[in-house]
């Protein structure tokens, strides 16, 4: 919720301001000025405060951070007020804070994944895993690097989930936010209609296009002719061949940004040729994504609906990963407006969540829970103590080992329990085995016994176990 | 922040009242009473509601759930104010949040580790770990079992992640709620100021008794001969010697919660002889932990005070972890008041990870923050679109490989690149190398260079990479 890093930008805001009170004094200017940008600069280095120990932090309220990088969707933004009353928010997504973290710790270069919660004041939808509060999963390349290599590698990423997770068929839609804009301007929509159009062609994917249209004409107040061209254009979708019929667009070919975004578009798809995911990925004129941030190339992922034997009701979940570009917001956070180029991916994994408990519960698999090893047990009463002796050496010994919380658990009762549970050995002691010196190990798939020296048996416990 | 799992204990109580109304009509009682109970029935279905799905769910505001759960630590919960005026608070801790779930999806028994965000409306010390939002991670046994042997292996994790991270010396005081208040019931204090004296007797780990006495005689009007008698018991600490000592001292063996607890700490020391770890534990009469759900054991792990060669600046920072019994927080959650017996350590991840990186810093010592095994290079120019090829290989055969994202780097800034963040192994690509089929690897730390058969690579990486 709040800042931590140090308050560089304030410092730095507060040198600028000395600076300034400074050059005052060398001119001789109007002392009333002078001393209204003293007073002023008093005021930021009280605010800026002091920490006990050697650093400095200012806590930073975070609204000042979420306000205007939303764009329409800025009214799903959960806003809260403390006791102070203070305006707080609580994130939105993953994206906004990392850039705010670059900005504050002057990173430049940097490759990280994170997951964690956002939340949006939205109508929730249990069952189709949307939720007010839900986990996201981001993972973002920051750094000036040659263009489309990391933006493929997002892509690739975002493949080798989808795939790996064997989520059923799946495609990935791209396209980029300059040949959108290039594409508004030469149909005819003035410049400060981009991002609203922008976010009519957004709903695309939801509601017909007729529908988006009469939004355009009708609320945005956009002309029919430029809503009829944009139509034409949107509806298209396909491969390098799509590309290069674009490129070759009279009109298109004509705007800059197009043809930027065109010749980005086919060297993301002659890489991600070399990675040998083209078949998953769909050039789509209509892709807009919501979000004011994005500068380049934007792609959402989408689960086409399926036929499956063991699912009796249609998963419907749509989109489960969406990002792009977005080469202005660090800039946006660093008091010098210095910019650092970002590509990033957000993998819905709640939704991937809600699909894979979903599919588990049709196929009535069952799943283990622990990672456990081992039950610890015993065959007789009155074994409380050496059970509690053995687990601790078990424990000592790196082995992830369980025993019931009984005084004196039956034999059966603890056998059981593994078998419910998963739990693929036992290790049994008893008065013999305790004369002995051995413990008796029990493979619970197999019911098999073996007697293993008792310094032996982590070892045993290890191979029996290990799986690679 | 807002429930999320179906409203059972809503809809228990649906039923119960539909149980109610039905009896009132069996029985003939009054109509006025019957229709004063149908309609408190069909506003409990109402407030029920529905979701789109075939579940229902509840959306529970959390200010009722952390009210009236924290005794004197309340004001330091973090209220807040959404845009609907609904009053919300964020997570205190994950103990209330862990017994709520319990109660709403009523399980009785659970074993489970939790790591995640808290927040204190605090004065924050950055420097000594102590922030306002701030990790905790918690272990939790709940369930109804023979005693001590859960508490008994809470102790014994404490005890394990202190001496595996190396943080140096520690001590695990250990406590009972019940001999606390059997103590302060023979020392008499009125059964009204039990919790409020508790607090104070909490505060003793950082003021000294002459404060602590005052604040309870001046600011909590006990008498100065019942002080004076805590004053005796709380200086006293040590082991099962102290134990059996109190067990048989007159006052306190008359009292019946003291003897419990005595009883019970005795239990526990055994069993943390078994597990070889009661170095490290001492019963101490002054621990008191200031929240009020805790119903038996309590403990708390402290860092000792300590001369490092390494470390110029003493590390202070106290308490590293905390936790203890408590037996009737589920209960409160659960509309017939069912009990799930607890008992659970939240470790002091924060304050940790703030000593680890301390040392970290004054030894010098470099540490990989990357997991990477491989480095795709390129030997000559325009290799881009082969390495490209190749990292998706290496992907594809689960290798962890990076490459730079430049059309051209130069080998020599690609080797640095592996010599300042620790990878292993560079896998050059060459025009040679490309007709012979072959890649060339290289080891970082040796500079050895072999060639390996392309087909080969993603095996003689993992073998040389592989350390258990």
């Amino acid at each position: 919720m709040r800042g931590r890093g140090p308050a560089m930008a304030e410092e730095a805001a507060v040198r600028a301001q000395a600076d300034a009170v400074r050059r005052l004094k060398q001119d001789k200017a109007d002392p009333d000025e002078i001393a209204k940008e003293v007073a002023k600069l008093l005021e930021m280095k009280a605010q800026l405060g002091e920490d006990e120990g050697k650093h400095k932090f200012v806590l930073k309220t975070p609204k000042e951070t979420l306000t205007g990088k939303y764009g329409e969707d800025s009214k799903l933004i959960y806003d809260l007020k403390d006791q102070g009353g203070e305006l707080l928010s609580l994130r939105y997504d993953l994206t906004v804070p990392f850039a705010r973290y670059l900005a504050m710790n002057k990173i430049t270069n940097i490759k990280r994944y994170h997951i964690a919660k956002v939340y949006r004041r939205d109508n929730p939808a249990m069952t189709r895993g949307r939720y007010r509060e839900f986990y996201q999963c981001d993972f973002d390349i920051a750094g000036q690097f040659d263009p489309m290599i990391p933006d493929a590698e997002c892509l690739k990423i975002v493949h080798e989930i989808l795939s790996d997770l064997q989520l059923g068929d799946f495609i990935i839609k791209v396209n980029d936010r300059r040949i959108l804009d290039g594409m508004f301007a030469v149909c005819g929509v003035p410049d400060s209609k981009f991002r609203t159009i922008c976010s009519s062609v957004d709903k695309l994917d939801k509601v017909p296009w007729e529908e988006v249209r009469s939004e355009m004409v009708g609320e945005k107040g956009l002309s029919p002719e430029a809503a009829d061209r944009i139509g034409e254009y949107v509806q298209l979708h396909g491969g390098l061949d799509l590309i290069e019929r674009l490129l070759q667009d009279p009109k298109l070919s004509q705007n800059k940004l197009a043809k930027e975004g065109l010749g980005d578009m086919k060297l993301l798809f002659e890489y991600l040729t070399l990675f040998g995911i083209t078949e998953k990925i769909s050039f789509d004129l209509s892709l807009a994504r919501g979000l004011d941030y994005y500068t380049g190339v934007i792609f959402e992922a989408v689960l086409l609906h399926q036929e499956n034997e063991h699912v009796e009701e249609a998963v419907s979940v749509g989109s489960v990963a969406g990002g792009g570009r977005y080469d202005g917001l660090v800039g946006m956070f660093d008091p010098k407006g210095r910019k650092v180029p970002c590509v990033g991916v957000s993998i819905g994994i709640e939704r991937i969540f809600s699909i894979l408990e979903q599919r588990l519960e049709a196929s009535e698999e069952k799943i283990r829970t622990t990672e456990t090893q081992v039950l610890v047990a015993s065959a007789q009463k009155k074994l409380l103590e050496e059970r509690l002796k053995l687990i601790s050496e078990l424990w000592d010994g790196g082995i992830k080992a369980e025993m019931l919380y009984k005084k004196n658990p039956k034999l059966l009762n603890q056998l059981q329990y593994c078998e419910d549970t998963g739990i693929p050995l036992v290790a049994i002691v008893g008065e013999q085995e305790l004369k002995d010196g051995v413990v008796k190990l029990r493979i619970v798939a197999t019911r098999e016994e073996i007697n293993v020296r008792r310094e032996s048996l982590v070892e045993e416990i290890r191979i029996r176990t290990s799986q690679c």
